[in-house]
Order: C-alpha cells, then structure tokens, then sequence
C-alpha cells in the first residue's frame, strides 16, 4: 500500500482512480446504508464523496458491501492450490481467507507453508495465514515435518501471518507443555491471535485453555457451549463446512448481546458443495432465511473477523481498506452479482473474469519417499498363533468399521479368513484389507489391518490425503490390486486411484503435496466424481468412499484408526496390537 | 505473568490464592450478570467456578464489575506523578489508564516519557502508554525536545506501549508529510493503535486522515459528527474532562449499532473535580442517568477500550486477565466501594488502603534552564515610533484578551501606556504586562507582551505549566514582581507562584519537569486552591487564573497566543508583530 498516494486522492489533490456511483453502500461499522459514491485509488478505498474520477463505474441502485471474509480455512480441503481457490471461491464473494496450512505443513513443514504462500501471492483474493500449531497431530503417527515454536517463529512475523492456528493440543495447553507455551507466547509477543479448537472443553479446563490467551474457537456444537465459551471473552466462529455445518445450533448464541463476538468459517469445504451451495455468501444467505439480520449476517463475514484478526485493511468499504467488495440485489437474499478485488471486477455472475488471473504455476516439490518394493501387504498371523493354525476361529482380529457420513469409527472384532498363514481379505462380509503407507522418510514403514463398511467388493483404492499426517492410505481385496493403486498414487506424485480386474480405472492427480491439484476447481470437481463413480463401481455405497478413507488415518477421532505405526485406539490415546 | 502457575490453577491442580465468593459478576461479553465465585492466581483470574482457595473474599452480593479504563489521559493535567495519580484515581474504580505523556515529553523528550514508565512501573494501577506524536506541537515556540519517527521508534515495542497518541497534526497526514507518515507506520509494523484527534475535521480531509489508518478521536463535539467518524471506522473516546465534556453532546450518537466501537475518557481532568466528582465512574454515572444502559456503560469503559488498543489482560472478568475488579451496590448508580489490583484490595469506601502504595520516589530531573539576570520584561517602542513619542496615540499594540472559561482568546489592538519610551502595564483598564521565558536551551529567549482579562489589579502571576511547551509564564503590573513570580518557580524547579507587595504570597512547587508534584492529589489540590485564593486576591475573578494563563501560549488555538518567539496569530498560523 503507498500510503502518501491514497491519501493524496482521499485528500482531494489528484484523480481517484474509480469512482463506484449509484451503490446502496452497506457501512459495517454503524449498519446504515448509505447512498454515497466510493472512490478507490490504487487499490485502496479513499473514502465516500463525489471525486473526480478516471473511471466511474454505475452500480445501479446494487448493494454493495465489503467482501466477505472467511475466519478459520484449509485451503487443502477444497484440494486445489490457493490460486486455483481464489479463482474459484472468488465469484462467491469471499475475498480475504485466513488459511491453515495445517494439511501441507504435515507433508511438508515450513516449505510447504512458504508453498502456500507463493501460491498467495500469485492470487486475487486476499489469503491471510495462521500458522499450524500443532504438526504432528500426534505421536502415534510418522508426519512429513514437526514445527516446534522455535521453527514457526520467525514465520510470525510474516505480513501475510496474523494468527497461531486452531490449538488443537488442549492438553498441552491444559498440562503446560513447554512447546506448546513456547509457541503461544512467540504469537503473544508479535500481537498476533491465538486460535482456538476445543470441541466440548468445559469447566476447568476451558478455564485454563483461556489463561493462555487463546481467543478463538470454531468447534462449538451447541449454542449452550458457545454461550458458556463467550462468556470468557471467546469469539466464535460459526462454521458451515462439508463434514460439520454448526450454524443451525449455534443460532440461538447469535444475540444482540453477542453477535460482535462471532463470525463465519468454512473450515474445511469440498469443491462441490463450494460449486454448488457457494461460501461464505451460502453462510450468509442461511444465516438470513433463518431469520438473523442481513446487515448484522454481513457484518459477521467481513468487519467481526477483520476485527477479531486486527487487520485494518479489510472488512468495511472504509478509507485505507483494500477494494474488496461485492455487489449484489437481493438484500434478503444475497447471490453475488459482481466481486470486486482492489477496485477491479475479478467475477461476474458468478464466473471469474479470467483475465484478471494469474496462470503461472509455482514449483511444487514431490513428497513420495517410499519404496514400492518394500511394500507388502500380507498379514502374517502372530507366532503364538501360527500353532493354532488348525483353530483360526480362536484367533481375533481388530477391524476399523467406517460409519456412513462420520469421521468417528467403531471397533469390531472378527474371526479372520486364513490363507497359507496369512489373514485375507474377505469381501462377502465387507472386510478387505487396508494399509497405510509412511511416505516420507523413505524408510517405507507400513501397517496393514481390516477394514468393514467401505462395501468394496472388489479392487481397490489409494490415496495420498489421510488427515492429518498424509501418508498413503489404501484398501483392497486384493494384495496385487492394493500395489498397483499405490503405485499409481506415486506416479502421479499423489492423489486418488482406483484400480479394478488389475488395471487403473479412474485417477486423479494432486501433485502438490499429495493434496492439491493446479487444475480449477470445477475440473478437479469433475474429475473427482469421476473417480468418486469408479469407486462405487467397486462396491462403495458411501457417498464419497475417498472422503472415508481420508479420515481413517486421523489419530485423534474416535475410535479405531490406522497409522503407520499401527492401529490407534484413540480413547487409550495409544496403539493397539491387530490381534486379540 | 507466569502463565504456566495460573494455568495450573485455573485447570485446578493447585488451590487459587483468592475466591471471590457471592458476587453478581457482570460479563462484560455477553451482558449478563453471573452468579459466580472467580478464582485468583498470582494477580490473575484463572476463571470462574468452585475452586478450592487459599483465601475466601465474600463480596456478599455486591455488583463486580472489571475495573475501568480511561482511553486517554494525559496525567500531567493532575499535576501528580503517576505514582500518585494512580493513588489518587484507584478509589473511583480505573485500573487502566492509557496515559499520553504529551506535556512531559514538550519538557524533557525521551527521558520525559521514561520518567512516566519508571514511576508507573511503582504505582499499582495498570499505567499504559500512548506514545506522544506532534512534540513539539509547533515550529513556532522553543520546546525541551523534538521527537521523530526515528527517536520514538524503539520505545514503540516496549510493553507498556500500546499506541501513537492522538495525531494532532492532520494537516501533517493530509499533505503526507514524511515524518509524520514514518511515525504512522512504526506503529503500524508492530501492530499497535494510532489514535486520532481531528476536531471538525470532514470530508475529503477526514477520509484522507482515515487512509493512513489512524483508528480513533475523542474530540468530536457533536453527535453527528462522531456518527459521521464511525461511519469511515474510526473508534469514539467519548470525553468528559475538565476543560471539554462532550459526553451530553454525543449521548445520541451511542446507539444498539455504534456502542461497542465507544469508549470513555478523560483526556485533561484535574484534581478537584477527581476528588469530588470522580474519574471513568463518573463518566459511567453520568451515562447511567442519561439512559444509556448500565451494563453498556461498563462495557464503554471497560472491554471496549481493551479491545480497540489490544489489550488481551484487562477489560474483562476473564481467565488471563489482570484480577482488577470493582465492587458496587447499585447497579444504577455505582458508586465503588472496593477496588482490587491484581486480586488485592487497594481501596475501600473511596480511600486508598495505603499500605499497598509505594512511598519511593523516582527521582526527576529539574528543567530550569534559563539565566534570571537575562530576564528583561521592558516592552520598548519600536524605533520607528519612538519619535512619535509625543503622540503615543498614534501607536497601536496588540492585546491578548482572555476569554473566561474558554481557551480562545481574542485579538485586540489599544493603544498603549508609554512612560520613558516603554510600554507599561495599565491595570486600571485590565491590561497587564504578560511574558514567555523560554527554559530549555539556556539562551533565555523571551517575549513580553500584554494581556487583557486577567484581571489583575496588582501584583505578578507565575507558572511552569503553560501548554504546549510549557516554558514560563508570567503575568504581572510590575516588572520587578514579575521578576520575583518568576525566581519562585525557578527556585521550586517548576511551579505556580503569586506575588504580592513584592513577596511570594503564595507558591506550588511542581518539580516533576514543572509540571507534576510529588505530593498526594489532595494535597496537591489543597495547595492549588490555596494559590488560586492568592491568585484571585490580586483582583482576578477568574475561576481558576492559572489554568487561563496555561493556554495562553498555546499556539494551536485560536486566536492569538504568545510563545517565546512572540505573538502567534494562530489563524494564520504565523507570529505576529506587537505594534500595529
């Protein structure tokens, strides 16, 4: 921002370069609507009045209102790089993100942050980072980097950094884990916000989670946790994403009283829902239908978060603000006409102005040290159990049981199928084997274990996106079928495989880091219901059996997962052995 | 604060050092009014709950409320050290203050607002700091120090610094002036508030003051006017001090939408009416009976003012922040009777508890630097007219006219009494002789003058404190009596003094850089009144002579106004010659 030139023009002295006339101006500080003219310079607002203009652009009686800004997101989900989701998400009207990099810095570390940031600088929309705070997740698993306080640190500072990222690690807050106060205090230091991410943590413990200065969460369930958190100088964020949506729950928290303590987040949210319902304007316009007030649902998406963040240059149509705004005619209903960033239209009607966008691709490094020779998925049955060979029913298997459209599992224990020693798949009963492959370190460390309720009935499937280390994750009835869908994942330096009779039936590349794709979000979107078909065709009735399998990894989500390192029973917070 | 210990409390691993037992806590978030006990931990609140507790403190169902802020305030107007300020103010229930060293920093620079650190880092309140923007406030009188961008930089990350004080030279942002817009961006880079201070400023110039991000005013005067500012963002320090109340004036524009980007403060508020009206709990008052609500007007004095400056560890009843807090009856109309610092009692009915209080005393430099014997109040007729000596009619001389109540004064042109060709004091028409005697560079630069509506009919009036720069001045009949007025402030190394008969009747010594006592505020109160009694019986009706005299060498406000360097027409922002 050249301060001294948009001062310059607010003042008067020179030509603003655009002049918005005609808008019913939506002031997020007083919630008036204004008829006044905007004129913008460089970029940047100067402020309300009739300027001499180069350009004046008619709005026609549109509301025009500050870009909407999305508090808590991981770019990752929407499985494309951050300039293939500003193009995507920008005729939404989103135009400022606060990301988490937290899925690619578990595959990559501060590179893959820095990555992310390329990417940012390369985009229209304005995408802020807060900075993973907890990578690993766990111990229990092999990730790509560990980012202790001393190794984010000096990213704090970063311009486009405003935050430590959701706190996931409660208890270290709670137990005063030397890193985990490290970490806080370097974001304390620089003025930065500390988010927070306490699903159900109450009483005492929330007490003591607040201490640290943790000012955030976006994991409330209920209105009554919301209220409870609030009450402690929280902010909630109100989150609307594919695999939790809070708004509805939370609506009753959302008062005169507490409104300006709350804001919108999207957290993770899948290109088709994006495609399809929208983003942060789909929050809003739910927020409206279900009877908050459109001015106060707008003031949550833009100056709440901007408030919250302490960024001064967005959230308002204000002097010094980035242009970033949206016009749109419904008031009670807001479908975004036109999306402005820094002054320039960037979408109309819902398509981006391609013009505008930028197609330099950066560099992405490929994650995907392991060898596929060293990888076998047979499951030997334990010694002391080889000797009862001739009584199998006696011997007990762990198997993971996938519940349909959640992320937690069950435990069930079966009798395995024993071939020649080694347990089998056994698909008439919905058990095939699974496997997760460490893809970093090169030494190729793997588990293989059963898993019911993915309905396969054949082939298989790989994946390199398993929350949150992102090793490889596979499935399959068979061992030869599980290896070609690996092998396929590899060559492609990541993403989505199905092989079925032998062959790759369906596949689709996410080379950046194994999560993201460069190609637009409508293409990926398409490809993945495209390899999304070729898995049902395998026997999946889940809705998305890729979705599934990318949760089946994640240590930390009741009740049975799958690391490299072995099963997870989570509730023990420790690893489990296969066999009972 | 160990945040480590707190935690651990506040997750109840340990016993807290205080519970404050049957207490109607008011929630300054969320608006309500909580029946909960708050446990303490080494000064901080760990949070609310049944904690087991070294100490029990049974507030037996009084109101307690987070102990107030003052947004800004320049402690010099108390004429006490913020040791004894805090002292002083505590009983009325302000906790945190942010303190704008503006006059000490005219006076001694650098060292003038380390003086104010190292005697707030004594006193018990929480004294943070608004670094001084405009020092000196014109090029057009000789002050102790200039401070630049470059000098004010470093002490911009120190932690009792959380802002750029009011930008008073919105001429210097309009037209970018560079070292003002360097300041602006010091405090920018390391995220802190730059407050604003734009009176009647609008329009174009206002929205170009915006653009470079200064975030609040407290001298609006109308309500229209700060609806007008918090349209473009800007925060509203609603003002109730002792030369300017503005909070009557701007009750319209508090309303369901503007309130929580408002807050209260004092700005320049002198003892007597701290002593006997009271300070932020006035204020809170006064709203309560204007109608606004009761838990909004703490909330304006509170949260609000922690919010808008960042200040994670006050404003609220909250786990982490500072356990300062204020017990009440009615919520109606609170009158405090118990303050808490840090979880201890430290006044009680109105009344410090002193043994909390610090009775060491940071030593401070004298700022005398002037040469008695190159005083000369002599006013000599210009060459040109002193042939004219026998029609002195023919010779005009402009005159300072104090307006009362007011600083503006008025320009008027008499024609002067000449005796031996020398202008003289004419006390039968109120005219008086009136000088600036320059303290800082040792080179005793002076002007002499005249002034009209003292009302002084004898001897000489003298003070160290006159706005902004604060050299001396002296007003007097009699050039020798004036020369005694002004070796009394000298000698106390600051100070008022009154002579009469050609003796000192009556003096108040303000060593503290000339313009702070070291004494307690009653006492110094008891002292000032003592001197205004002397003040007023050299036949001056004014309220308070002192206080007029200190804004008649303040050259920022109209109309004329006397520096070192001569009369300043401040209209045209230029000096003036004498004769006319």
């Amino acid at each position: 921002m050249n301060m001294e030139k948009i001062i310059t023009a607010a003042a008067g002295r020179e030509p603003v370069d655009a002049l918005f006339i005609n808008g019913r101006v939506i002031d997020v500080f007083t919630g008036e609507i204004l008829e006044k003219s905007v004129g913008v310079k460089d970029g940047y607002i100067c402020g309300f009045g009739d300027y001499e203009a180069v350009k004046t652009i008619d709005l026609e009686g549109m509301y025009l209102a500050p870009g909407f800004m999305d508090a808590h997101v991981h770019i990752e989900s929407a499985m494309v790089t951050p300039l293939q989701f500003s193009r995507g998400v920008l005729p939404c009207g989103t135009t400022t993100v606060i990301a988490d990099p937290h899925e690619i810095a578990n595959v990559m570390g501060i590179a893959g942050i820095e990555y992310m940031i390329s990417s940012a600088d390369k985009a229209l929309m304005n995408i802020l980072f807060a900075l993973p705070s907890c990578v690993p997740a766990t111990h229990m698993e092999t990730s790509g980097a560990t980012l202790n306080a001393e190794t984010i640190a000096p990213l704090l500072t970063h311009e486009r950094v405003i935050a430590l990222a959701e706190m996931m690690n409660y208890p270290g807050v709670i137990f005063t884990d030397p890193d985990v106060m490290a970490k806080i205090k370097a974001a304390h230091v620089v003025r930065k916000a500390v988010d927070g991410h306490a699903p159900g943590v109450r009483g005492f413990d929330f007490n003591a989670y607040v201490v640290a200065g943790i000012a955030s969460d976006h994991e409330c369930t209920t209105a009554e946790e919301a209220m409870e958190k609030m009450r402690l100088g929280i902010h909630i964020m109100v989150r609307e994403g594919t695999c939790a949506k809070n708004l509805e729950a939370l609506l009753p928290a959302i008062t005169d009283h507490t409104w300006h303590q709350m804001m919108w987040c999207t957290d993770d949210r899948h290109p088709e829902e994006i495609l399809t319902q929208g983003h942060v304007d789909y929050i809003i316009r739910k927020a409206i239908t279900s009877g908050i007030d459109p001015i106060r649902a707008i003031q949550m998406g833009t100056i709440n978060c901007a408030r919250y963040f302490g960024i001064r240059d967005a959230g308002a149509i204000a002097p010094g603000r980035r242009a970033d705004m949206v016009a749109f005619n419904d008031l009670n209903y807001p479908v975004i006409e036109q999306v402005f960033i820094k002054g320039a239209l960037v979408a109309n009607g819902g398509k981006p102005v391609s013009s505008n966008h930028s197609t330099s691709i950066p560099d992405a490094p490929e994650v995907m040290f392991f060898d596929l020779n060293a990888v076998d998925f047979s499951i030997p049955l334990p010694l002391v159990s080889k000797s009862h060979v001739d009584q199998p029913h006696e011997i007990g298997i762990r198997v993971i049981e996938v519940i349909p459209d959640q992320v937690i599992t069950r435990e069930r224990i079966v009798t395995p199928i024993v071939q020649d020693g080694q347990v089998v798949s056994d698909p008439a009963n919905d058990i095939v084997k699974m496997a997760v492959i460490e893809r970093y370190t090169g030494k190729t460390g793997m588990f293989t274990g059963l898993v019911t309720g993915l309905g396969l009935t054949r082939g298989a499937l790989a994946s390199s996106v398993a929350h949150d280390s992102h090793n490889i994750i596979v499935a399959g009835v068979d061992d030869q079928e599980m290896r070609t869908a690996v092998q396929a994942v590899k060559t492609m330096g990541g993403g989505f495989a199905v092989v079925r009779d032998g062959e790759v039936v369906a596949s689709l590349p996410l080379p950046v880091a194994g999560l993201m794709s460069h190609e637009p979000m409508d293409r990926l979107d398409h490809d993945m219901r495209q390899v999304i078909e070729a898995a049902h065709d395998l026997g999946s009735p889940l809705a998305d059996p890729f979705m599934a399998l990318g949760f089946l990894a994640l240590p930390v989500i009741p009740k049975l997962k799958m690391t490299d390192k072995g099963l997870v029973d989570v509730e023990k917070f420790d690893t489990v052995s296969l066999f009972v």
